[in-house]
């Protein structure tokens, strides 16, 4: 027999709208796993390996903005959830963590898959439950209920984020044959109402008055999901020269008004001529490091803006945290008198364009390279489509070339490779869309049993980019002069995705040249029954050459 | 430039006696991986996907008995270690567990690769141990020495464990070009000498004193390394008839003079006439689910033998935990005055002998499947070999089996199948006998990232039990009765080794009978350039009903 209060456990989720559950087998979790299994409105899946399992469960609630439930059974098996969990905690994801566990008195008496689970995701969950392990009193089952409702509330609460259930559980841990679901049971169901982050007229006020200090403001929107009216006011801002915009690829706030050559404009670019008195955030991190550094060195005010919770002081000049939502205060700011230095604006956006033609230019002329794979890629891209980027040499070249229009995700909670294409594969059940995941080799390999399951992806297009090791380490300067380089950094790695796109039924594609990658593409974005991965063979050591020398060009160019 | 403090901690370590380190890719460890991989006495490895990585320092600290040092950057690297870390500190091995991070101001700041990494592994390793970010103030560098030597002491006392220490590390991460470490800077080395926990008179005359009161003496060892001397003590004993020993697989007592059908055994016999009244055990954990069923219900003494530390009580009926060492214990036993009941010792054994010949009777006839595979198979290991068994059926199926000359190696401190590929590989890496692993195809492809690295492995041998399924749910009877057991429990799934062995250059033979597996295992026991694997397939249904088929023949020959 099923004990009713796993079943108010899955009927409290299915009534506050979660819809998607990964499970991963096991025997002590079976209660809980069935319970969903049977709930008519909730879509369960299978993932055996519980680092994807919840990778995928990560890539599904990044674009539903919902709360995905991951069950798992005792043991290691929760320890494995621990990767994708931090990187919800730190990319503010919603998953409702369902751990089975032994009732406390075996808990070290050396039982099998016997660990000690209480808040064993320390601190990269929201909050961290104990089920109760028995229901004698009256008020045990209540606890049980509100525990369900607090967590599902914690999750989706902004900042949204990981949260934790573990549940003790006694055999027998199956259903007798003929037992019935009771789902429509009493359960009290704690609604949420949130409230809109509207600054007091203090503060507007305040603000009025502090804006009118500045005349070089920069706006540097972080990562965070794409927003039409967001990136409206933005490009208002920009187009009326309030404001210089300068949007990284994961910002989604791309577009003709807005910077996006910065990485390649700043190393070459006098600093003092660019400088900010102003920066304006809001979003999550940013990966360009040639603009954090120049951020942080440019001593100006910094103003970051989000609707509640802990701010960051990511660039070393944070002054005041603005508590309403990017729209609002973008809004005030587009209300705003602001007297903006028009020089200031001019020599971002025509260096901006100079690069822009000039890294088309050098491109063109360059050796056939990741780089110029991706630059080809980028341009067959279907419009309506999804952009998976993986750490970390992919999403560096992406951002190198400027606005995209498509939905660009990449894993910059943690940065990790561990969990791209899991992530990817949780994105494509989520959509018709095309999916395109971009990756290196390494990332790729790492994550290979994202594919391990018996769901259809056959809307995944993969882009794996294989220079046979991490050749991040080749690029940046310090390893590239050790004779540890290529035992100990790059690791050299003799994979190809030939045997695995036969083991899990990909279309295959590899190709060595230009024209080859050209001819792959052209069927690339067709429909198929199968997902489809062009595998881009390169040399480490010639990207990294290709990379050199299409930067010396540009500063070249920028110098005459 | 690389600080001395972290060349002092390669010294040190180097000076301690450890030689073997696995290092992952990454910039933020650099400084530490670079100094360990240029110590002349250390040997390091790179492997990149750090679940893995983790598991084959298990493997290889398992058998060496001495620490092995893990290396890894800042991040959720960290976290994919944490799997093999629970297995290590409830199996008792010895890691020390290195991880890189950014200095403590940059925590929390949405800079990359930055996680909470202080006390991340939580309750699972002996001791955490944050390393200083600063060495202006001489104590400081005092205090890093102390660490290292401390966190090596730790993880080297009984009973051994993982340690964990988290090193900030500043920028540059790169020595200079003809920089040379000096490993031979003065450093403090803090030795630590073992006691020998030997039992005061007082203590040895209450045993004497309380062992005549039993008549019925049930030694069961639990989960260790062979021991020789140990072994023998065994065998006088229950040579005597002063005792009877009953040893699981995993336990490495097994002989001639031991009971080792138990799992057979038990299920088929009336447990009154096999009842102890004093059970004795020694080591960790047993595998038996029957054989913990019938200690819990025996109302038996239990008195546990260990050196020293926490005692649990997996039988729920200890009485006395008695801090001395397995042989000093035994040998006291052996001249200690005991009447014991022959009848007791009689019907043990003779049952043990009867299940012996009519389980080989009923396997002969019985038809093939993984259970006669794995027959076939352990006839034909070298005697002088090491076996690796994965969970959950491979260790179970030969624990069915009786008693085996080789050592027996698994992960029975969590019973996770997450890292069982790996943990063969790490053993393999120690040794130059074949190491052969048992494994189900669940626990093999969770874990195929285990060879993908550059080191040789030729010694390794894998018997791959392939019913393209979690068997074990068909097996055990609750889930068998539902209708979510394809999806969620057995997960179905379609791979198999051939593309694997390709990518990895495995020798590969599948087999689909008991002649093919025959004619395959007369040259799996050759020496080769190659690692070599033989794919059983296997009927995921069949094998439960030849299981069933055997276990009821067996139960119709006792009754007789």
């Amino acid at each position: 027999m099923i004990i009713q209060p796993i079943i108010d456990l899955v009927a409290i989720c299915a009534r506050k709208g979660i819809k998607n559950v990964i499970l991963s087998p096991g025997s002590r979790c079976a209660p809980i796993s069935i319970a969903f299994a049977r709930h008519p409105e909730i879509h369960c899946r299978s993932i055996s390996d519980e680092r994807s399992a919840a990778f995928v469960a990560l890539g599904i609630a990044q674009q539903l903005k919902k709360p995905v439930v991951l069950v798992c059974t005792s043991g290691t098996a929760a320890l494995n959830y621990a990767p994708a969990i931090a990187e919800a905690y730190f990319q503010q994801i919603p998953l409702i963590v369902i751990t089975a566990d032994r009732p406390p008195e075996w808990i070290d008496q050396w039982d099998g898959q016997t660990i000690r689970q209480k808040n064993i995701y320390g601190r990269h969950v929201k909050d961290d439950f104990d089920f109760p392990d028995d229901f004698s009193h009256k008020d045990k089952v209540w606890h049980a209920h509100r525990i369900t409702n607090e967590a599902i509330n914690t999750a989706s609460d902004y900042p949204k984020g990981p949260v934790h259930i573990n549940i003790p559980l006694r055999e027998p841990f199956y259903p007798e044959q003929q037992e019935q679901f009771d789902y429509s049971h009493p359960i009290p169901i704690i609604d949420k109402l949130g409230n809109a982050p509207i600054l007091s007229n203090e503060s507007i006020a305040q603000l009025a008055n502090n804006l009118g200090r500045f005349h070089r403001i920069l706006i540097v929107p972080g990562q965070q999901s794409p927003d039409e009216h967001t990136l409206a006011l933005l490009n208002l801002l920009a187009k009326k020269q309030k404001v210089v915009v300068v949007s990284d690829t994961i910002s989604n706030m791309q577009s003709e008004e807005t910077v996006t050559f910065h990485d390649q404009l700043l190393p070459i670019s006098e600093h003092a001529l660019l400088a900010p008195d102003l920066v304006i955030s809001f979003g999550k991190s940013i990966i360009s490091k040639p603009l954090k550094n120049f951020l942080r060195s440019s001593g100006a005010d910094h103003w970051h803006i989000q609707p509640a919770g802990y701010s960051p002081d990511t660039y070393q000049g944070l002054n005041k945290i603005i508590h309403t939502s990017p729209t609002a205060f973008l809004e005030l700011l587009i209300q705003s008198n602001i007297s903006s230095d028009l020089d200031f604006y001019n020599r971002w956006h025509e260096s901006d364009k100079k690069i822009k033609t000039a890294l088309q230019q050098g491109l063109e002329k360059a050796d056939f390279g990741e780089w110029k794979a991706i630059y080809h890629v980028l341009q067959q891209l279907p419009q309506q489509s999804k952009l998976h980027l993986a750490n970390s040499m992919a999403v560096r070249y992406v951002n190198f070339l400027g606005a995209r229009p498509q939905e660009i995700i990449c894993n910059r909670g943690t940065s990790g490779i561990d969990g791209s294409n899991s992530t990817a594969v949780g994105c494509a059940l989520t959509t018709k869309e095309y999916v395109t995941l971009i990756t290196g080799d390494m990332a790729f390999f790492y994550d290979r049993n994202a594919f391990w399951h018996n769901y259809t992806v056959n809307n995944l297009r993969i882009i794996l980019l294989n220079n046979h090791a991490g050749g991040i380490f080749r690029i940046i300067n310090g390893p590239s002069q050790q004779p540890e380089l290529e035992e100990f950094f790059e690791t050299k790695q003799q994979l190809n995705a030939e045997n695995l796109a036969k083991d899990f039924d990909f279309d295959y594609t590899p190709v060595k040249t230009e024209n080859e990658l050209n001819d792959g593409l052209t069927v690339f974005y067709s429909p198929s029954i199968r997902p489809k991965i062009i595998e881009v063979f390169s040399d480490s050591a010639k990207n990294t050459a290709i990379l050199s020398r299409v930067k010396a060009a540009l500063k070249e160019f920028m110098d005459i």
